[in-house]
């Protein structure tokens, strides 16, 4: 093991779901792990991921669980990060670093850093990468590859564990960006939190849509499917994000809305070319991302 | 040749992109078709066209190119429609039967029925099957294999002109659905006029977001990508899209309006209940149509 070499004799995984079991599967295809313990509050879950091989030992016991981490990550849902790391912290060892995947920054670093002690760090995390499953049959260990992985560290984090967890990170496959937490909760509610909000709004007003008597989904082609799949997502851990998120949240929906309602106007009032720059000027944009 | 099987003598293809190419293409594939004569105003894209194998003859004349034609599939933007049919009809032979693949219907009908004559038919057709793509190099033999064509005949529609396009679009691979153009228009809106309407809104009033030096779109995973692949649709059709399906769809971007504005109030409140409700039974909804 050269001194460049990514290594954690004990990690600790509270919340063995896509995510958290997708960085166990990542980091132990780089042999970058020697134990992995495996936390969380369903025996069914944690089994599956002993099966699956994510983890090396599983225990309900949170405490009982990370008190010999070296690392922990923490991939509960958003809401339950801090409760579970009022639970953890006090009993740390001394030197042991805590990060999360938590989808919302600024209120998880609020509800996590006044928990913190001597000797323990906390460095507040999220990879960009996921899809619409959850739990550890979700997981997969190439997740994180070519992914981003934005870090959020404040006046209070600890340059050793911040560099520990871009290292980490780096070692899952990841391209690590840092940047403050404001700065990450409103780019996020822009490109991932609005989508979610406009597709699940978007599907309930189709779907219940009732002037017909068949079904009107079931004339939908790939179109609206792809378009819709986002819908699919975990209701909870989108529930625990517009919980948490709201303030940026509220910005971009009524930006989207803002810009909407501008359509509809072009639409009442049947202007062609405003129309037409409209989408295209859309185009160019969505084409620039493929 | 049995009296069952599907042939036509002399197809013509105005304007061979996306739709009418892939026809052209499933039925050469099924050997139902004689001769295929590809109109349009661009000699390139037709050029292109019979390179690809999708037509067997190309003229920019629209008279010349569908005077001998038994059928003829209109395919252009849906606000070209009726200019071609009226510089067509006075010349087709007698027999002849026209059917097209516009978008939409109620007002496409209102612009070609008045046109007719006795001796040509017109069946109001569309095809529940497309991509973001456009033009003939997009076009595909399979485009249409088990997907939904909707027809929309008229009390004007003569039986045996709607027989004989049933049987174009199950030879073609696609389930023939008949109803009326206002219903086609309402359900169209719904599921794919409105979450066009959405996408080209969201990419637009994220894409545009410039709180950061950045372009936030470069963070964006593939969630984003696919939910707003169908912003890549090409601007004009949807200009004409808009432009002819107005009321149903203002009706039902209304619609969304007001679920979006109820899903805003419940984040700005922090109703988690009522946003775990509202993201379960969209989850539900969507998975139905998986
Ligand atoms: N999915 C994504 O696309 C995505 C992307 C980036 C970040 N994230 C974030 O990553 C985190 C996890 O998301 P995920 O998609 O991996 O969800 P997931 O697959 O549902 O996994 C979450 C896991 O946490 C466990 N858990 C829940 N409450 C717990 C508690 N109090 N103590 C211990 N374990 C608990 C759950 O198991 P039990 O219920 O059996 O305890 C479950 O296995 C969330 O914070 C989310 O915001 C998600
Ligand atoms: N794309 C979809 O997903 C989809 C699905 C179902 C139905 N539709 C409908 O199908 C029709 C065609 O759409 P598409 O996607 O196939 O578009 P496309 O690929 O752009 O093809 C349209 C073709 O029409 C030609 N054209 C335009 N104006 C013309 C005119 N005045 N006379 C003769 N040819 C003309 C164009 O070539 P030139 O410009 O060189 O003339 C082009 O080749 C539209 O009415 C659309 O609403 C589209």
């Amino acid at each position: 093991m050269t001194k460049d070499t990514f290594y954690i004799p004990r990690l600790a995984i509270v919340g063995v779901g896509l995510i958290g079991g997708s960085l166990a599967l990542a980091l132990r295809e780089a042999g970058a792990v020697g134990e992995v313990i495996g936390i969380g509050r369903g025996l069914a879950n944690l089994e599956k991921a002993l099966e699956l091989g994510i983890v090396d030992r599983i225990t309900q016991d949170a405490v009982a669980g990370t008190r010999e981490a070296d690392l922990v990550f923490l991939a509960t849902p958003v809401c339950k990060l801090g409760e579970v790391a009022a639970a953890i912290i006090p009993h740390l060892k001394r030197g042991a670093v805590i990060t999360d995947g938590g989808s919302v920054k600024a209120q998880v670093i609020a509800a996590i850093e006044p928990l913190l002690r001597p000797g323990v760090s906390f460095v507040p995390g999220h990879p960009i990468a996921g899809t619409e499953k959850s739990g550890a049959e979700a997981a997969f260990a190439t997740l994180y590859h070519h992914r981003r992985c934005i870090l959020t560290p404040t006046q209070n984090t600890e340059s050793d564990a911040l560099e520990m967890v871009e290292r980490m990170w780096r070692t899952a496959g990841s391209e690590v960006v840092v940047m403050d937490a404001e700065k990450h909760d409103r780019i996020l509610a822009a490109i991932s939190h609005l989508p979610h909000m406009v597709a699940y709004s978007l599907v309930n007003a189709v779907g219940s849509y009732d002037r017909y008597e068949e079904n009107i989904l079931e004339y939908s082609a790939g179109g609206f499917r792809d378009f819709t799949r986002i819908a699919s997502s975990d209701p909870s851990m989108w529930r625990d994000i517009a919980l948490t998120n709201r303030a940026a949240l509220l910005e971009m929906m009524e930006r989207f809305e803002h810009f909407l309602a501008e359509l509809k106007e072009d639409v009442r009032s049947g202007e062609g070319e405003r129309l037409y720059e409209f989408f295209q000027r859309s185009k160019e944009l969505r084409d620039n991302i493929l």
